[in-house]
């Protein structure tokens, strides 16, 4: 398969959350041009974008909502059960597993982590807490395909340092601060400070 | 003032969290190499982007790292204090009022909302949660600059068109969809399905 730009993997994402709407409102064709329109695309973008997996979508009857919706969520891997591991129990950890998108997509919590011992062997959302120091030892048991980190701003890079030893190929990162790790593990960084300056920004420039 | 692109309001924000770290070590000058070394761009994007907001810095001397961290700062409106109120007194707005970002930038929430009336008249995090239908009629006596959207997927546009009407010109959205405001009100998606989306993808299409 061509490399797929981050952008275009994001727009599936939009497509496929449309197509389960549609789907919920128990409709089975779309089109380019409504699927461009929920999307904030174009429809040329939206031909473009699944044509990079082949062929769906016939000319004048447009797509398949189920085809589609399934395909999409295979080209995400959405179809296989992924396995994370949090490292932080603290409430953006919480949030996020017990958001309700984040078991209903395959992604399941097996393991929660936090670096205070008084949070160690406390129970946090169904889970017991494990010391962070366990986590490389563990790693060979649980077989965490994803790391959320949700710590401080302190020390993210020993942290993540650590999750890359633990041979986790996957981290989603809600501390501030450039990280780095190696070719092969992959880092999406959730920046809220980030987006609150946006704002404070906008605000303050608008006319 | 210039237009200033979203991806150069960004890289202010990175060069601000960098200088801060410097001054922290108390370090008090620093380049655009080093600067550009530590957000992930170039010398030349580094001299660019502060360029937009008149002349620092001296050639051959560098910048003041305090002088330079004042002016990101008046730019990205941070001397302000910005009044926020949330919208969903859930784990997402708990974890974002009580992070030490955002007081420290200069972000105070000023009122916290839920539609579930068991939630109302109950102490959230040393505020007292409100009916958010009473959202529009409190915004003339708290004047918020910004919302903060934390609630699950349905009814979210309506919640959008309510904050709008109370006069409030800045969204930090954490529901999925997409969202409709009219010109001159600011809205910024943190969509963590998205992300999580994105990291599946880049586990199941590696090499």
């Amino acid at each position: 398969m061509k490399r797929i730009a981050d952008s275009t993997v994001r727009r599936l994402s939009v497509y496929l959350r449309y197509l389960e709407e549609l789907t919920n409102r128990g409709l089975s064709t779309t089109s380019s041009d409504e699927l461009a329109q929920h999307s904030g695309t174009t429809p040329a973008q939206v031909r473009k974008d699944l044509s990079f997996f082949g062929s769906f979508g016939r000319r004048g009857l447009g797509y398949s909502v189920a085809e589609l919706a399934t395909r999409i969520q295979d080209i995400l891997g959405l179809g296989h059960e992924w396995r994370v591991v949090i490292i932080g129990a603290g409430k953006i950890g919480s949030a996020l597993s017990t958001y309700r998108g984040f078991k209903q997509r395959g992604f399941t919590v097996v393991g929660v982590y936090d670096k205070d011992p008084l949070k160690s062997g406390k129970r946090w959302d169904g889970h017991v807490v494990r010391d962070v120091e366990t986590l490389e030892a563990d790693a060979a048991a649980l077989m965490p395909d994803i790391a959320v980190l949700a710590i401080p701003a302190e020390g993210v890079q020993g942290e993540v340092d650590r999750i890359v030893r633990a041979g986790i190929k996957a981290i989603l990162n809600f501390a501030p601060g450039r990280l780095h790790v190696p070719p092969g593990v992959t880092l999406k960084t959730v920046n809220m400070a980030m987006e609150l300056e946006g704002l404070s920004f906008a605000l303050t420039n608008r006319d």
